[in-house]
C-alpha cells in the first residue's frame, strides 16, 4: 500500500484523481491539501466524493507528511508545484505534477503514457501532459513512422472542465450553454507543448491549433488533419496505427466506419482514435475524458508504472450512460 | 423619446433591459454605468447585444447625467440601489429598481404589473418583483376572492441566471450540468417578499416555499399548491382566474390540459398560468423568463405605464425555439 | 455464479443492468435479447458499453436458454414482460420485471428494497419500482409511524431518460434543451403505484403529484409535502427516518443543512434523503438515479437478496464529476 | 402585402421560417400545410409560435392555393418540394425550396445572398443552401481573389436541429447531452454541395470535411482551413474579405482578436467570420445559426430580394442571452 498526497486538491483535476485513488486497491490517500478550503470536507465540495470521509488539509500538509516513496499529485497551479516539487524530490518522494510547470523541464519525465512507459517506470519526477497535447498526441505521433507532413491542423473541442474550477464568467454556465467557443486564437500555452514533442518525434510540420470549449462539463474530441506533399497509403497508415498502440490497453483503435465517442470514455482513462486517409491528407480523430486520460486518469496509469502496479489497475471504471 | 440610464449595466438583468429597451419605440439609452467594464464596449460582454454601439459608463455616470423625467433601471446590487436612488428621487427622475433594496419599503411601489397597474402608472420610485415572487404571486393571488386556504407549498424550479452573473462555484457549468438543486431550504429572501403579497390581498396562510435550480440558463416554472379545509369548486376557481387576468396582455391562462412551457416565454414578458383543482387543493402553475418577466421584461412594462406608453410597447418579441 | 439474461436489452434501464452485470462478481450475462437490434453489438448502442464484447439476442432466446435458477430481468414494455413472464416462472427461474406490469399484481413480491428486503430475498418474481414511486415512498413512508396526514403534494423533477429510448419528438434535445415541462396532469401511471404503498403502510392521505421533466438526461428529484391536522414534532420525525434506514447501505440521510445531490447519486443504486417539519408541514426531499435506484441498480440489489449475495455487490460504482 | 404559405410546416427550419414571416411587414401567412399534424394549432407544437393563431394545413392545400405571385416554402424532404415545385413555377408562384432537391438544379438560383443577389433579385425559384455549405462558403469564398489553395479542412460543429424534428435515436436529448459526435466520415452530402460552388468561384482544392453534433439545440460554427503552397500575405486576405462583405448587412468581420459567437448569432439571420492567415495557411471562422442564416433567416432574406422588399425586412430578432 502506497500512501498518495494531493497537493491543490479542491481543484477538478484533483478531484478526480482522489476519487480513482480512493478505489485503488494499491494507493491510500494521505494528505489532500487545499489553499481556500482546510477543514471543510470533500463531500460537501465534490458529488463524486459524496460518501468518502476525507477533509481538505491545511496549506503546508503535505510537505509535511509525505515521505520517501510516498505520492503526490500536485492538482494547483504552476507555482504551487514549483513551491513543493524541489524538497519533495529531495525528500526521495515521487510526484506527478499535473500542472504545466516541469513539462518543457529535464529534471521531468512527459507522462504520456503510451509513448514514455519505460522513462515513466524509472521517474521520480513526471510532467503530466495537458488534456489536449494528450489527445493531439495520441493522435498525431504514429505518423513519426512516414514521410514528414507539410503541415498540421488541430481543431480541439472541449468540455469547460478544463478551464478549471476558479470561477470566471466565461465558465458560468449561461455562457457556455448554447455557444460554441473558440478562443486562444492567437496562441494557446498547449501549442508549444504539442510541437515539442511532435518534433522529439520527428514530426517538425507547421501546425494550426484552435480550440474550442462546447457546451459540456467533460470530454474532449479532437480533430488532427495532416497534409503531405505526396498521396499516402491508407493500409500503411492503419498498419503505423495497430503498431504503435498494440500493447496499450486503453487505446481503442476504430475500424469499420465507428467514430469515437466522447460519452465512451467519459469517467475513464481511455482514448478512442480512428484515423482515415484520402489523397495526401490523413485525418485523426481521438477522443477523451479531459480529466480522464487528460489529466487523472493518466496520473493513476503513470503513478501504477512508477510504483511497479498494473498499468490498468485501479483503472476499469466505465462511463455511466447516459 | 424618454431618455433611459441603466446603473449596474453589467448584470444579465440590467443586460436584458438593455437589449428591449435598445429596441423600444420611445426610450433611448444614456448612461450605462458599470462598476467593473467601464469603457468596454456591451458588445463584447453580451451577445445578445453584439451589433450594439454601446459602451459602459463610468461609475457616477448616471447620477451625473439624469435629469427630471428620465428613467433609471437600477440593474445592481441592494446598496448600489441605495446608493443613488434618493438622489434620482429629488431630482424628478423616474426610478425602477430591479433589487431588494424598495420591496419592503413605502416609498416605492411594488411593481407586480398586473396587480398595480393604477398604482405604477402614477409612481416615481417602483421597486420591480424578484422572479420567483412574481411567478408565486401571479399563481396565487387570484386566490384572494376564496375562502383563504389553510396552507400553500410552492415548489419553483429556476434557470441559474437568476444567481446573477458574478463568478461563483455554484453557477459553473460544470455545477450545474447535470445536477437538480434545492437550495435556501432555512429560508430564502424571496419568502418574505411573497408572504407580504399575500398578506397584503387577505391570503393568511402559511406558507412552505422550496426553489430549485436546474440546468437551464433562463426560465422559471412555479408550482404552487393550496390546501384548503374544504373542496373547492373548479369552476369558481377557473372564473377567478379569468376574472384576474382578463385584461392583461401578457399572461395567457390555458385551458384543455396544455401545461405552461418555459421555452414558450424565454426571451418574452409573458407569463402562462394553468390552475386546476381536486378536492381541497388547488394547483396553480406559472412560467416565465426569470430575466423577463421576472425582471427586465416586467421592468420594460412598468416603465410603459409610468410614461403612459402602451403597457405592451417594445416587449413584442417571440421567443427563439429551439 | 449466477446466469442473468435480459429480455429487451434496449432501453436505457436494461442497459444500465447490463452494465452493473457485467462487473459483478457473481452475475454472469446470458441472452441480451431485443426485437429491434438482434445480432448487433451494444457496444455500438451504448457508449457505456463501448468496450464489452455483447451482442444482442434473438427474440426468443431468453425464453429459449433460461433455466432453473436462472435470473432474468426484463426490460421491455408491459406486454414484453406479460408473454414470457409465466413460463419462466414454471421453469423456475427467478425474475426481475422492471416494467408496470406486475406491480399490482399479488403473484409478485413488490420490490422497493428498503421497505420489503425479507419478501424480497424468497421472491421468484419481483415487480421492480417505478423511478417516481422509489424516490416518492422512500421519502415518504417513513412517515407512517405518524398521524396521517391529511395531505401529500409530490412534486417530482426527472431526466428525460425516465421516458425511455423509442425515439418521440417531446424526447429531442431541441425539446427538452431549455424547458421545464409539467406533464401528465391530469394523471400519472405512477399515481395509484404511490398510493397503493402509502396505504399499505397506513398513509391514507389524498396524493396531488405532479411530474416534471428538467434539462438533464439522468436524475431525479422529489420534493414531497406532508400536510398534517396538527404541528408536528422535529424531532420525532427525525428520529422515525434515522430508524427507517439504520440498516440501509444505499440511503444516506443528511443533516445540518445539506441538501440531496443528484450528481451525487447519478451512476449509483444510493438515495438522499433530506427531511424538516415546519409546524405542521412535513418537507422530505429524495435524490436517485432515475436508472439507477429507481430501475436497474435497485434491480441488482434485489437480485443480490434474490440470490443471497451482500446487498452492496457490484453496486460500489461512485459517480463521476462533473 | 404578399402572400407566403409553406408546405412542409412542422419541420424546426420550416417554423422558423413562420415565426420570421408572422411578424414581417411585407408578407401575410397562407397555407401551412403539414402531411402530419393537419388540423393541429402550431401553438401546440412550437413555443417560438405560443401566441399566435395558425394551424395546419391538409396535405394538398398549398397547390390548392397558391397562385400567381404568391411565395411558397418548401420545408418538406427533397421529394415533398420535387412533388409540387413544377406545379407551382408553370401558376408563376415564387418558390424557396429548403430541402437539398434543386441545389443542383440548373433550373434553380443558388440562394448563397451575399454571393448571388443580383440573380436571386430575379428568380422564380431558389435552392436555399443547407447550413453546412453557407457558413462554409461565408468563409472560404472571398479566397477566390488569390491563387487557389492547395487543399481545404473544414471542421465543423452543429447545433441537433440541423437533423430535423424527425424521431431518432440520435436526437434525443440523452444521446446529444455529454457527446460530442463526428459523423459522416465516409462522405456527408452537403461536401459536394460546397465543392460546387468552390468550384465555380475558381477554387479548385481538395476538401476535407468533417461535420460534428455538439450539444445545443441551434447554432453553428465552421472552421475552415485552407493550405496554401506558398506564404499568403495577411493584409491581402483582409482586404478581400473587407471587400467581399462590404455590402452585406448580415456580415460582421469581426478584428482585434475577437472570435465568433454562436451564441451571438442565434435566432438571427447573421453571420460572424473572422480570418487570419500565419505562413501559408488561412484560418476562417464562421458563426451562423443553422436554422436562421442556414435556413429560414436567408430565406426571408431571399424573399425580400426576390420581392423587391429592402434585404433586412422583418430580420431585425436579436438574439436573447443567456
Amino acid at each position: 500500500m502506497t500512501r498518495a498526497h494531493v497537493s491543490g486538491a479542491s481543484g477538478y483535476a484533483a478531484a478526480e484523481a482522489i476519487r480513482l485513488l480512493h478505489s485503488h486497491p494499491s494507493f491510500e490517500l494521505g494528505a489532500l491539501e487545499s489553499r481556500s478550503h482546510a477543514g471543510e470536507m470533500l463531500a460537501d465540495h465534490f458529488p463524486s466524493l459524496r460518501s468518502t470521509p476525507y477533509r481538505f488539509a491545511e496549506p503546508g500538509s503535505v510537505l509535511e507528511r509525505a515521505t520517501r516513496d510516498d505520492l503526490v499529485i500536485c492538482g494547483g497551479a504552476d507555482d504551487e508545484a514549483g513551491a513543493i516539487v524541489p524538497e519533495l524530490i529531495v525528500r526521495g518522494a515521487r510526484v506527478i505534477d499535473l500542472s504545466a510547470r516541469y513539462r518543457f523541464d529535464d529534471s521531468a519525465v512527459y507522462g504520456l503514457t503510451e509513448w514514455h512507459r519505460e522513462s515513466i517506470s524509472g521517474a521520480q519526477l513526471i510532467a503530466n501532459p495537458g488534456c489536449y497535447p494528450t489527445a493531439a498526441l495520441l493522435a498525431l505521433l504514429p505518423l513519426a513512422g512516414l514521410a514528414s507532413p507539410r503541415h498540421l491542423v488541430i481543431d480541439a473541442k472541449s468540455g469547460i472542465t478544463g478551464a478549471g474550477r476558479t470561477p470566471r464568467v466565461s465558465s458560468l454556465f449561461a455562457e457556455v450553454s448554447g455557444e460554441i467557443r473558440a478562443y486562444a486564437l492567437d496562441g494557446h500555452r498547449h501549442l508549444p507543448e504539442i510541437e515539442r514533442s511532435l518534433l522529439g518525434a520527428g514530426i517538425a510540420a507547421s501546425v494550426t491549433f484552435t480550440p474550442h470549449v462546447v457546451p459540456l462539463a467533460r470530454g474532449m474530441l479532437v480533430d488532427a488533419y495532416a497534409i503531405f506533399d505526396a498521396p499516402v497509403d491508407p493500409d500503411a497508415i492503419a498498419a503505423e496505427y495497430a503498431r504503435a498502440y498494440a500493447g496499450s490497453p486503453f487505446v481503442r483503435l476504430l475500424l469499420d466506419g465507428r467514430a469515437p465517442s466522447v460519452a465512451g470514455v467519459v469517467g475513464t482513462n481511455d482514448a478512442e482514435i480512428r484515423v482515415d486517409a484520402s489523397g495526401s491528407v490523413v485525418r485523426a480523430i481521438c477522443a477523451i475524458d479531459n480529466l480522464g486520460k487528460g489529466a487523472a486518469g493518466q496520473a493513476v496509469a503513470n503513478s501504477n508504472l512508477m510504483y511497479g502496479y498494473p498499468e490498468e489497475s485501479g483503472l476499469a471504471t466505465r462511463p455511466i450512460f447516459a
